[in-house]
């Protein structure tokens, strides 16, 4: 597969930096020595694996087809509206996140509800651009790459 | 919401009858009195769920823009082949089954496995049609009604 | 089965009107009408799920086994000591949650992260009691009743 | 952590060797080239993961204890009885099969419904040994170094 996925989140208007940046403060008390250069390698590591970029493409695709006011029937002005009870923006996002354990769940919920740093710029700018699958996307891969961090340390207290 | 779950289906070739019938197969070693008619009641049963409505429209939609070949990138070669490593189908099925717990996984992968009934049939008519999230679907609703079935009898042996 | 689950959990130190009291907590924003009582309610039908019923009681199993010291090798320690990289927990607890999709998951990371009301005490009384399992097990079961407020009230917006 | 997973496992009937015979059978019709040996070193492989070890080791312990009778009130007679409602050894186990994404989880169902291999003979030998987890675990194990395999070949058609 050769899709770019770093590209795929520039052209939604996230940088990986971003995402490291949402990484470091999830981790920084637990990590003493982090950096966010070294969150940025995870937020890398994390978009290797080949689910992850999977789910990636898959929701970003819903977002810009209901941009584009392709999507059939009700679920167009579901996803348009990030409708609350939908729930399957959290499936797909949650699935980046189990990838690293279950220790995750924590810190996707958290970002989830907090919308820190560019979560919360993707919540606010709902008017020009259908964010509704790529904020959590964005917290999934954070979450991701803060378990992995976690996990790769493996000293306490980690993340949890 | 006012979406027509039952048509839904049945416009991509599949009827509640026919998802009885798998939950049929599935549950009668376990339920003496169990008739076919007991199983329709769970199927709809299962359908009347919001989260599980969402979770059918959004995996038509996507089978239905790949027939159309209108998903962005890489993503419309995925979907339109059915490509092996794409979990994303079975990720928005297995939501379905899991909110009747978890006794359903076994189910769920065992009809994505063998494909029986109306899912062989689907897997068989890709030619015609995109059905890569919508076999998937099927084993999803089949799955959560036999739990749904197991949980009421509650009684030994049960599905598991 | 005959388990009394509201008296296992209070015996642990947990009355099911501090569970009400959490959900209210997440919920009130959401829906202005909401009182303590109908989170009550919300609380004791999730308690009702037989699901819902095996996960409490494996969870607070485990930390009853840890306290007498009865675990089997290294998992003693990693119990005991609410191991940080040990997720089992979160596994059972976030499967209450799931029994009412998705859509609870951000409510759960939030209340594991957060340690809002008798998560708090919970979490400060590790020294008398072993509540490794248990604080998270109260976030799912608080997560759980949220959802189904939700998914019953409709309207938005909603909890999410 | 010192724990010798291997060894717990051997203690409790069950070989890697046997496991990985379980993955061949499960692979070999996609992958042409696999052997025994590449399977071996799959499962070598999940087992190094931490989440992975803390589930086996969790669900063990949980058998053990039933077969020493010290489980607390009605989980006892459930775990030691292997009640077909009780749902807790598929979260553990299902949570080994999900840090290889969602590909795993039709194998994962599969192998609990058929009982191949030691899988089998485990189910078969309940009368000497409470094998509640331990069966969904290997299944686990199984399905997991299964997608590891998939993941890795990265060739179709591949495991689904």
């Amino acid at each position: 597969m050769t899709t770019n996925i770093a590209g795929l989140l520039k052209s939604r208007g996230v940088s990986l930096q971003e995402i490291a940046e949402i990484v470091f403060l999830l981790q920084k008390t637990y990590s003493p020595n982090l950096t966010v250069d070294l969150c940025l390698e995870a937020v890398e590591g994390v978009l290797k694996k080949r689910e992850v970029q999977y789910a990636i493409m898959t929701g970003i695709a819903l977002d810009v087809l209901a941009e584009k006011k392709l999507l059939p029937g009700d679920l167009q002005q579901i996803v348009e509206s990030d409708e609350p009870l939908y729930g399957m923006d959290e499936v797909l996002a949650f699935g980046i996140t189990n990838m690293y354990g279950t220790i995750g769940i924590t810190s996707f919920g958290y970002l989830d509800k907090q919308k820190i740093g560019v979560i919360g710029k993707l919540n606010a700018n709902k008017q020009n651009q259908v964010n509704t699958f790529l904020d959590d996307i964005i917290a999934g891969i954070a979450a991701a790459a803060s378990a992995r961090i976690a996990h790769q340390m493996a000293r306490k207290p980690a993340a949890k």
